[in-house]
């Protein structure tokens, strides 16, 4: 599999058509480029994963509609800086009109109907729709598949976050070159199930919309919803992926071909997860949780979120201080059922996982810090030398069962706490 | 009733002497004051509520033993500086000794089995024990009723604290007066349910046993169980309630004394916890959240945590914001169900409980910023002036019932991150 990091994202998908130009939400005056528009050229099956928060901004409300009428979708119209949450019946009729500015800029006969909604930034303001409807139509003329439309509209979608992200894999099946890639947003209110996390991907194979689903969940479930920043769950969370045919072949035409596909999205998926935790708010850390000898998946989940949440455990992950008490402590109040006298935990340097592989490396290098409960404290020196590192990760075996889970964190940083003081 | 704050806490009640000494737990050889030592002159019925972490720290584990015991009890030993938790047989060991040492200074007859056991500080490290032989038999020479060795008492289990917390309450009935007095620590890892976090009461009241724990763990509930600094919730919390007859009454000989007592002691309970709040690491806010109009009081609880412990949320309390998109985007996390619609919210000036008072006053002067929500932005300039107060409330109603919870939170500040890089 060809694997291209910050590629130009959609623009690489054959039948694909983007743009990003600038409405100036924010009201700055700046140019900074703030709307994008994806627009397939043939209707296209489509899969989609909102936020589980039950406050949901009029973009994911939209979005759930469309992906219950289970109809052809054409695009995607997607803006930061306002996320047109909170704000009601006017957010829905601002929603619905940008829908149907979207399909007037997209032409191709294409309708507000074929299109999803994606919003990030400040909650509950009304978006600015005079300037929207005075910059959006800008997108018709520019949408194209040239790299530089590609990283605008990656751009476009950013808030906080320091660099558009994006991802291209491409994969061969029968002499025949597919391709699927992705553009993500995060930086803060990062803790999916989603997170104001953004993410679009498109590809040019055909799959069936349910089958399309099923994959997008499965590969969203161990990218995007293992991750966290802040604790914090958006109300604007989505991922749409859009599966425009354009290649003339289906995916399940073959299982090989449908496997690869399915690694290819679940490694497009961990890589642009990646790539959010990474650029998140002022963070200098980057920790790999994995929980093992869990009971249950949905314990060691809990046990790796109570550890990747907890303040204490990021303040001193923020201070390079291996303080393996604070995640003892953490996951202790996890709400699941273990032995201090089981468990084992280690510390080890990170092993990113190979490009366009999905699969979690073997960590290697682990220094024990406890082993049945027990400090290790010779060990010590090893600790601090590892913590010391952007990135490392911390293996916790709770000695109850086989399940395990692999989380995402970062620390938390006096930046932090000083960059989201206001917005 | 009369109600002092910053009083010399155990040494105000009749048949209670109390010490603190230094033992160097930190080994620092600065002669902080860090271990107490409170003992009733006659057997008391004892009441316990211990941390529901499952990493259980070495004092909390003995400590449920005795309280499973359901014998008379004569004291408390506590130190800070080491929380002797996750130190496994050797903790416990040690643990035990210090009972026994604790026995000894008491004199008076008291046994090793007659003492409860509070520890806090570090997790993970071993008890210097020869520091404490060497240091904790100063207890008993010094074990008194004067106001001077209350406060040593009360300082000796400060750990991150910028002050000592104390409350005495006076109380009379039928001529004769009563005292409930207590004194305890916060500052991190406070999320109780408990947190570290320890508290110790104790009054001349004769209680039974039964009906002491119930008054308890009532007033626990209300007070060091609703509050919450960092959402970390410790391996050591403890909060001990003795009951010495010093006063030779019975708290249930009248339902009107029986109804003093509990008042009080939900009083004492609520002012120790509001001072831990007010002592968190580094705050510069203190936020009363209320919600309302809960379906359960369950709910009510669940999104007034997620509101009190959402980083988002703590940080624009940092930064005088009132930002109440961040309010809306954690309530709608919290996993309880309700309608964004049926939500109003408001920000108001902070009352305190007159002094003695366990009840929440009522609020006044509230600013609507959500009226069934629909955001009421001409209000701005005063939510804003409400948040740059030191202290303020948030009333929530969400519009599904009648239950209602009220939950003590504080801001997130860069100094609190900077304070837990390390330790």
């Amino acid at each position: 599999m060809e694997f291209l990091n910050d590629s130009p994202g959609l623009a690489d998908v054959p039948g694909f058509l983007v743009a990003g130009v600038s409405c100036d939400v924010r009201g700055l005056g700046n140019g900074r480029i703030d709307t994008a528009l994806i627009v397939s050229e043939t209707p296209c099956s489509a899969a989609a994963t909102f936020t589980t928060n039950v406050v949901k901004a009029a973009p994911v409300r939209l979005g759930l509609a469309l992906l219950a009428a289970a109809r052809p979708v054409r695009g995607i119209i997607a803006n930061s800086g306002n996320a047109n949450a909170c704000t009601g019946d006017q957010g829905l009729a601002d929603a619905r009109e940008m829908l149907a500015l979207a399909a007037r800029a997209a032409g191709r006969g294409a309708t507000a109907e074929d299109f999803f909604i994606g919003q990030t930034g400040r909650i509950g303001r009304a978006m600015p729709m005079d300037r929207v409807r005075a910059g959006l139509p800008a997108l018709g003329p520019k949408l194209g598949r040239d790299p530089q439309a590609g990283r605008e509209a990656a751009s476009a979608i950013l808030t906080s976050d320091t660099k558009p992200k994006s991802v291209t894999a491409r994969f061969t099946h029968g002499g025949k070159t597919f391709t699927l890639a992705g553009i993500a947003k995060g930086a803060g209110m990062i803790q999916p199930n989603m997170a104001t996390m953004l993410a679009f991907l498109g590809t040019d194979l055909a799959v069936p919309r349910k089958l399309l689903q099923t994959l997008l969940t499965e590969a969203v479930g161990y990218s995007f919803n293992a991750i966290t920043v802040d604790g914090d769950m958006s109300t604007n969370d989505t991922v749409i992926l859009l599966a425009n045919g354009a290649s003339g072949v289906a995916a399940d035409s073959s299982p090989e071909l449908l496997e690869k596909f399915r690694e290819a999205l679940r490694a497009v998926c961990q890589e642009l997860a990646d790539k959010i935790v990474s650029d998140g708010e002022r963070v200098s850390k980057i920790v790999e949780v994995r929980i093992e000898g869990a009971a249950t998946a949905k314990e060691a989940n809990a046990v790796a979120r109570a550890i990747g949440n907890s303040l204490l455990v990021k303040t001193s992950w923020f201070g390079h201080d291996p303080n393996w008490g604070r995640l003892m402590d953490a996951a202790g109040y996890a709400g699941v059922a273990f032995e201090e006298e089981q468990v084992d935990l280690f510390y080890a340097p990170y092993t990113h996982p190979a490009p366009g592989s999905f699969a979690a490396p073997e960590v290697s290098g682990l220094v024990p810090a406890l082993i049945k409960g027990k400090p290790q404290d010779a060990n010590l020196p090893q600790w601090k030398a590892i913590a010391k590192e952007r990135r490392f990760t911390i293996v916790m075996n709770l000695g109850m069962g086989g399940a395990s889970y692999r989380l995402l964190a970062n620390d938390l940083s006096t930046g932090y706490v000083d960059f989201n003081k206001s917005e």
